[in-house]
């Protein structure tokens, strides 16, 4: 998952795109990057691995010089397994353009090889957003018998749309020109827009989530549609345009779950109150399948099970408790020499309160069960410390499929829930009763805020992918986790043309 | 406030002291410290400003040898207005012993002066860490007749209360011979010791706070009773004695309040419970003080106002909602040339989840109200997010005097219940009405946990210091706070014996 | 000044590269980059200001993989005052180039221009390498009807002959096909290639001077003669091409007198013999103009004027004495809050063994006198030093102009000798004497090695450009070194697409 | 080898300390250190592993506040094999002591016993500059009766060289009270001091080498003499006192041959002028012994031979040439992955000018030959740069014997000469004839500067330690060199009291 920003300020934007990425930061903590234009047309760029609080020192945002720029937070993806490049990048042909993006194409090896055979456009990272910026840049070219126009922009758009497949949200910024955004035709990923005035003019904002806008003083204009692109001067004009004849919204149900903050509100969505309705379904259904429960307690995993447990409690007026206590301060786990690796075990990360366990029969809330590695070891801690019985809620139905649209999820047979059903899936995690929410229900919670919005991307749960997928594409989804493993071993040591220290 | 942490294992000790720190990290973000010391009785440091993850890298942790070592993480405290100094220290003679410690000396600068005059150790910090620990050495030299036996350890310990007044929880290290450790005669601040089995034997752990105990696999022994001091030898032998003649029990009720975590167990006291009947009791007090309030829901300011909060909903039966967001990620506002200073709003570290407050009449619930300002931000951000009306609860009664004893509070002039009545201070907040927990409620919520301890420290409500204080301390106090703050501007650029880069 | 070198090799070039870098760190101690092509094409880039050995670490170097590499040192040059820019640069269209130079286009404002107004490259930094990168990318574009062959690359480079004016002495790699470079067609800075035998088979360099062939086992194959190109595949195949028409090799002058390393050969001519010649010529001077002159000693200012004093006492049956002892280690003056700037005088750069001078009238030597103020002070040292009278002799003639091919020299207004005779220059120093080379002496020492060259450049003597230029240009240049100061305080500040830390 | 020095300034001596460390950079490369004691005694410390330029940044400068101060710049010594350790070291008992040296103590392992076992001083490093320092706090303390005088700075000097046996020139700082140097009763080791007036008063530096005072502007007073002690305040009295009841000076004779700068004066003999009548010397020697010899050319080895061979060659009346340049830029090899270690060939560092070999008798001269492997390369790259017959002067003869007195020397077994004749060392470095100075030439060359020296300390020609060995030290310092390989491998990673990043 990946995070993007974008401004076209009236003064320095610096420390703004930086403060909007720290509000992103969830949906990425492997690197970030911010790259500014200043008033001679001339780009900025500082980019690495690791948190946006250690990216960024007062040295570079000195030099990020200028009233325009954007920004990006990367989560490695699946389909895009080297976790050594930072976003944006850049290419200066024509006029010099940057970009980042969030999601994942599906065809991003056909259109490398596109882009070299005939365009003779090198790409030297397995990032689909060089990729993607290419193929933009590329369009681009077509349409500058006028110059460089609003309607070059979109046309060039409307052609990305035409070769590049999958799910990206986008945004990127031509030196000196303007701030450009635009959403894949199913609208998979979310991208807002929205604008502040201030003493020196209209400001505006572009990103991933209203959250930043809001936390930053920005007002919430809207959503980008399926397809649609914004194209924003440094003088402050603004265009918008539906790039993609056959756009549809089929928003990714996943941001709701789990990646957005609860605090966003995505395609009109509010996403607190649809994890709200995620924990009343929840609780319905266990007075319907479960009437004679003899539940206790409920318990969230924090920190994303909290808003679902509250309400399901609610719902069935049991009593809510908080079990467990996250240690906020992360460190590493060092190998000494003659060591072999040792994990982290999830108890150095949470860790049991007794007493709210203790003879009681506990139902434990998560929002989902991917790997189910950490759901076992927290059943069995809520043992451990006391509890008669361990059941577990999922927010969201059993994940049986990957994810192709830029949630770094594992292969399928790294999911536990992949060819195995409920009953097999409670005994997996060491439960003692499991209640997944049913896929109709997790819909039916999250549509409730918007009824126009007839489908989600729902595939991890059915494995149906409204693109469609080449052929073989999921083992070379598989293989390319593969080598990621590897390749993130050295990760922190391969330097590219993004040149770090 | 700061945290401290020993081990004497059974093989390497670094990572478990780095681990530890991790888990008291809560206690102290400024600097953290390590030193061990190796089968040759050689001693290896690392200490710096930053947080943990910050302050060791591999190469460091390498570097970190031996089974025993001690840690630190420190926060700066009010007495002691340095910023700049790490702990542990370490002294050369006798023996070579290093040293770290959680509170604070109300006779610091006496002490000082003595050890210079009589017995010419040069002290060259302003910590009271340095202090302590030369103190200790020096009276160590008195009992070395037979060598270094526990005898002579408790003999200098004892001699160390006769001298040192305040709070200090102490860790500390022989070089090769053992650890030591002890509590101050009142048992201000907390210290427990617990031991774990392993292949290789029993190993013992001693720290600020039972959750590291626990969460690093050791069992809690129990706390170290006021005055008592424990010795322990790389060989795991253990003795513990009663040290001071005149020691009762008084435990500081703010580690209750907000310091520590609430999965710690303190002198017998669950936190967590403490927490949960403090919320009981202040929502027995709206109840009494309040039959027929209007509160349609109640929100804690996240993190520390979950608990307190939680509960007061159970007791009124009100509906308990979270409408903050806490921004987990934190970065740097960048002063850029020619820019004054501007302030992280509030609204950057949380943001308000409108849903919850539009048309509604909010309680808000924090541990304690300070300096005021932050929960003046709060409160208006809850009006701007559509709340009707806006009330605040305190866990804790009026905060009016400074802390003495290793809290680092504001001068009295700086807290907003300082010569202000409660009118006063609610209006002072922007609230529409506001609710302290009275001072009685508060010492029964806590001592319920152990009824055995009769007193608690509950200066900052009350102004009775129970060690007394030398006439102008406090004015001493404030004055250098004002240095303080000139000292922390320039604190990252002083270099000590404690050599940073 | 800098400094050239590329490789393709059988092996991993990155050490080689390293190395090759540091022969050629004389050329240039502001900046250094390597790039390196792997086995896939992929390129792998690391540059930064600083010294070879401080830009470089293991980390980076693990990352530059490959066969095949180029590298670059930089010191800022008169036309492009900006020293912000490391090199090499990078354009990913066609192919993937990348490319540094040495030397100085003096129509890069209009390339840069015309780059963007026709081609819509974008130029993000004032250097002069992207311009000639890009012209050079944008030429090749034309040429690919049958692929990248050797043709397409000589016919690019002819068009960069007739585009860009000035000198330049280039090496650039086409991802993953192979290794570029090229001379200008009046050959201003030097530029050879040469071989070695591995186990592997042949391997190529192509470098700023022959030193760095030497010292790493290579065998010098010959120099680039005049507007000469040079590609070299990753397989070993090599083709060269003379691609101007009207090429005529005029070398600069000023290598031989202080640039390039004395054991250099640059278009055949042996700088070490070249500068004993002007030693010699020198002393023919002094006997011819001087008969009854009353030397006692002749002293070098070391390290440069060794050789030329050496041949000059020989010459002149004078004692050689070396008076002055450098100190090797340098660094900084630090400005401590409250300071003002200090110079740091050339006294902790050289100090007199007051033995050589004590009585004695003294013989200064050194390559040249271009600002004066070194040469005034080390004179003043020699009279404290008790030198009874101290004359200066100059290998050079006076150096009246600014230079506008790639040396770092002041505007015309600093140099000591512009609009001054030599008796002028003479009191400006404090000198008893002052003895210039003559012209004619100085290009007859030079050109004894190598008689078949006809002309030099000797523009900084003579004031005659052979490029010609612009109207205005060296007012430009001026302007440019004005804001060239303004910008190099910052210019450790800067950050741009070469992202560094 | 290891260079001191210490300041009592009327202003801060921070920067001054750093280039008076620059200027005594030659002394040793591998670590630096500097405190400084400001107006209120607080010790400021920043000391590190690498060079001067390396260790202090702007950050650790302005850290290092006052205005007294001492500095250090190590090369590991034979007998202290640990590199890890840089000094300055402290102690805080009494008064807050820190002190660093040159030289060796050959007694430091029972030293450090003794410390432990009757004073319980706890040594945390192998360095013998922390015995050194805690022998003389100890004793220090006895002589307190009335406070911190010059008498007892004297007397515990005087009880230091009672117990301490070995080279020392040391340099200390007592917090806020004074400087103290002192030089061990043979004065084996160098020691200087010397004023300067400046505005605000009189300054006093103490060095290693005149060198140090003159490049800052002070005026050297005179060498302190062998066991004499010198004290300064920070006001600026000013006392010294013989403290060695029979102290004789024998200073080391390599200080002349190799260590010291040319432009220092040492024991009152100008070190420039002793090296030009070794190679007067030589030059006789070869006229005596070779009268009929066929030497075409001279060649120095740079940069150390240069002195010795132009006196040679005047003496001779033969050509010396200038043959060799040395490469000033080094840099790494760095290991790759899969890579064993690949040593810097001499090929790197040096470079023959081969027009200076080519079918000439050529005369190589270096100041000495220890190890052998360096002369030996260097003989053959002549041989290839066409050399017909090459020729080898040493200015010192046969070294053949461990130093123990704080030259980093190889054990005797790793020595050339050790248990070889001069034919057998000639054919060992595969030169055509060697000539090897006579050391009574070598000591007349010497102390023909100072004829009131009776004695020079040559124990590594001679095998006569004045101090005496005690049995199977010479062992123990070869064993410790072997440990020392391997302590060497880890010191980067070995972190100590004195922390390093």
């Amino acid at each position: 998952m990946c995070g993007v920003v974008g401004v076209v300020g009236t003064a320095a934007v610096n420390q703004l795109l930086y403060d909007a990425l720290l509000v992103l930061q969830h949906r990425g903590q492997d690197a970030a990057g911010i790259v500014t234009s200043d008033e001679q047309g001339r780009l900025h760029l500082r980019k690495d691995n690791g948190l946006v609080r250690d990216v960024f020192n007062a040295h570079h945002m000195r030099s990020l010089l200028g009233n325009m720029g954007i920004g990006h937070v990367r989560y490695p993806t699946a389909g895009s397994a080297s976790s050594a490049e930072a976003q944006p990048f850049y290419v200066n042909s024509p006029f010099g353009i940057t970009l980042g993006h969030n999601g994942n194409l599906i065809n991003a090896r056909e259109l490398k090889q596109a882009l070299f055979a005939t365009d003779r456009r090198h790409i030297n990272t397995d990032s689909d957003s060089e990729i993607l910026l290419n193929v933009f840049a590329q369009e681009l070219l077509r349409f500058l018998e006028d110059g460089l126009t609003a309607d070059a922009v979109f046309n060039a758009i409307a052609r990305v749309h035409g070769r590049a497949q999958g799910a990206y949200a986008v945004v990127g910024m031509i030196a000196g020109r303007g701030l450009v955004a635009f959403r894949d035709p199913f609208g998979i990923r979310p991208l807002v827009y929205g604008r502040r005035e201030t003493a020196g003019g209209v400001e505006w904002m572009v990103a991933s989530e209203s959250a930043a806008l809001e936390s930053l003083g920005f007002e919430l204009e809207r959503d980008l549609g399926p397809g649609e692109g914004i194209f924003i001067t440094p003088e402050g004009e603004v265009w918008t345009r539906h790039c993609a004849a056959d756009a549809t919204l089929t928003p990714c149900i996943f941001e709701h779950v789990y990646f957005a903050r609860p605090d966003s509100v995505i395609d009109n969505i509010f996403v607190h109150r649809a994890r709200m309705r995620m924990g009343t379904r929840l609780g319905q259904k266990v007075r319907r399948i479960w009437p004679d429960h003899d539940i206790d307690v409920i318990v969230p995993i924090p920190d994303t099970g909290r808003t679902v447990a509250l309400e399901m409690a609610h719902e069935l007026g049991i009593k809510y408790r908080e079990g467990f206590i996250k240690n906020r301060y992360i460190g590493r786990t060092f190998i000494m020499p003659g060591q072999t690796t040792r994990r982290k075990s999830v108890r150095q990360k949470l860790n049991a309160i007794s007493l709210e366990f203790r003879g009681k029969n506990v139902m434990l809330v998560d929002d989902s069960i991917v790997r189910g590695t950490t759901s076992r070891e927290i059943v069995l801690m809520a043992r451990e410390a006391g509890a008669r019985k361990v059941y577990f809620a999922s927010a969201a139905p059993p994940v049986r499929f990957p994810n192709v649209y830029g949630i770094d999820m594992p292969a399928a047979n790294e999911l536990i829930a992949h060819e195995r059903d409920e009953d097999a899936v409670c005994s997996a995690i060491a439960a003692d009763r499991l209640i997944y929410q049913d896929l109709d229900d997790l819909v039916a919670a999250v549509q409730r805020g918007n009824r126009s919005i007839e489908r989600f991307d729902c595939s991890v749960f059915t494995g149906e992918y409204m693109t469609g997928l080449a052929p073989g594409y999921l083992d070379y989804l598989a293989s390319l986790r593969g080598e990621g493993t590897v390749t993130e071993a050295v990760a922190g040591e391969v330097l590219d043309l993004a040149n770090k220290k």
